[in-house]
């Protein structure tokens, strides 16, 4: 069985699963411009920072369509502010700039002679590509992952990093499915609060793969990797710095940091679009905090008492030496990273 | 504001608050025999080492009274019989144990002379003096425990420790509370999955005591410490091991490798009930698994695809060596925890 497509390309529109009322409800948003994009990764109906960078692409498209430029200069123009615009979105997930860059790339790179018809088909393409490229990453990212967890009887994973959270297989769960291909294991899946990412959209995905899932409350991980029930730790990334701090959903730093005093090898999974060459360290990430609605309640049900404080970010960075190895469709980079990573980048 | 009393002998039964429905509602359980005592202390109606361990007492003698013994050994074959019952009501809190051993402990030394009322009356006794010394108990820890905060702008704890959980101010909420009369900090209060007992309990005696609240998820306590946001951390136990191994909440553990990896010290504050000097170390400890309901159910709301598994131990143990200090009625205990835990106890 396969999942629901997460992110499609109608021919007009955009069709998207919205993430956020799974898995109760599957239901399929038609977004023609992009304030309903923006909405959508704000809110969390589109999630996955590969899912979100192909979200936005569709995004920038849809916002020039939609105000049917006639000029180039008037479609440069409205390319521009749409994607300012989109970028203001989600501040953590560096897929989201990646691809609108890549995008307003190709619009600085158009001819004078270029019309605005013409012009539009091809920023259309390049999402088009970016799409499609990011179904193939996937593919590659499951194939040099799947030896990782070879012999083990169980891995953990945090979030969701699968068909949701991207155009193909996933990248963390990418490689928990590859893997799967060809040995039996069972999965621990924290249930990742406050949004639940684990309990609604992981374990949703790996049980309509017929793999063996627990799920665990994030608190529960400790002890599943303390008695020797996973062998493995492999989770997704939102941004990568040039050094290998991985900001990821929170709740993976502890991870990582319990991973290694249980010495269990504690693994990342993501496309090069991940990585943010641009920054040195993790300490130079955004991190999102979000909304105390998100904390106070639980699917929906108030839990706290009205008025309390909270704390909210949504992203923590692990630091590069908790991680065993980070794979990428161009293959697993190992430590030292400043080093693997510039050379999967040809630098 | 003092919060509502969570254990209250009224003369002739027990009146327990019930804590599963907190904050939405308060509502009051009257209890008269030792079965309804053993359904509150297994649905975590009553929870908290120290709480359960005078519930335990006034529940052998509620079962042994309503059974109206006439002679002395119908009283004593009895009260071993409603013991033995309400000892597998939970299995990691050992004050349970403890208290259930001290009530027998004075139906063994009875004299042959005295009656089945007597014996009653010194049953009832014995509970009453269990709950009237926690009290005072949970005071001189707040004593010891307070300097341990001095200079502090924010300290974090795990699940609940206060007025709920004991028959006085708390076990490391005492602490915090006692510290808060001189000092103004911030407490970060972890929301505790799946019970969400930091939500719902922590969170709501905090508010009404005026303290400055945080409230987080599981997953969120890494980061306030990795920011510095908290320079402390002060959990309770369930039971704590002869080498200074502690079991509490399911999350705990993680939370102490954690703290360590930011040198940020981890108290555990606990009564010496709490202690069980029959065990060599935290792996002798029985850790409890409870159901799936309370993984993939909150408030009615399903938030997990049907039929998944599930794995959900309710405790774990926190190895001796990450613990900076642990709090008892006598004094702050220190490494190595085999000497200072024999000294306390006269060894």
């Amino acid at each position: 069985v396969k999942p629901a497509k997460t992110i499609e390309w109608t021919g007009r529109a955009v069709r998207l699963l919205d993430q956020t009322i799974l898995p109760a409800k599957t239901k399929f948003l038609t977004i023609r411009e992009e304030k309903a994009m923006w909405e959508a990764i704000r809110m969390l109906r589109v999630r996955g920072a590969p899912a979100i960078g192909v979200s936005a692409a569709y995004g920038l498209y849809l916002g020039v369509a939609s105000r049917k430029p006639a000029t180039l200069k008037s479609f440069r123009t409205t390319a521009r502010r749409v994607a300012d615009y989109l970028a203001t979105s989600r501040p953590t997930a560096v897929n989201l700039f990646w691809a609108l860059d890549r995008c307003m790339a190709v619009v600085d790179a158009l001819s004078g002679e270029t019309t605005a018809k013409q012009a539009l088909a091809r920023l259309l393409d390049e999402a088009k590509a970016i799409h499609a490229e990011d179904e193939i990453t996937c593919d590659q990212i499951g194939q040099h992952g799947a030896p990782l967890l070879a012999g083990i009887t169980g891995v953990l994973t945090h979030c969701n990093t699968g068909a949701l959270a991207t155009a193909g297989i996933g990248t963390a769960l990418g490689v928990i499915l590859t893997a799967a291909r060809k040995a039996k294991f069972t999965v621990y899946a924290d249930e990742t609060r406050p949004l639940l990412q684990g309990a609604r959209l992981t374990a949703w995905e790996l049980q309509r793969a017929g793999i063996e899932t627990r799920l665990v409350t994030d608190s529960m991980a400790a002890t599943v990797l303390q008695r020797g029930l996973a062998q493995a730790v492999i989770v997704g990334a939102d941004r990568i710095a040039a050094n290998g701090d991985a900001a990821n959903k929170i709740g993976t730093m502890p991870l990582a940091i319990v991973a290694a005093h249980f010495k269990v090898p504690f693994y990342v999974a993501a496309p090069l679009s991940t990585f943010d060459l641009a920054i040195k360290s993790g300490a130079e990430i955004p991190i999102e905090e979000r909304g105390r609605e998100e904390i106070v309640k639980f699917g929906g049900t108030e839990v706290a008492p009205r008025g309390i404080g909270v704390f909210a970010p949504a992203f923590d960075v692990t630091p590069a030496k908790f991680i065993a190895g980070i794979v990428t469709e161009k293959g697993v980079l190992r430590a030292p990273y400043g080093k693997s990573i510039k050379a999967a980048f040809g630098g």
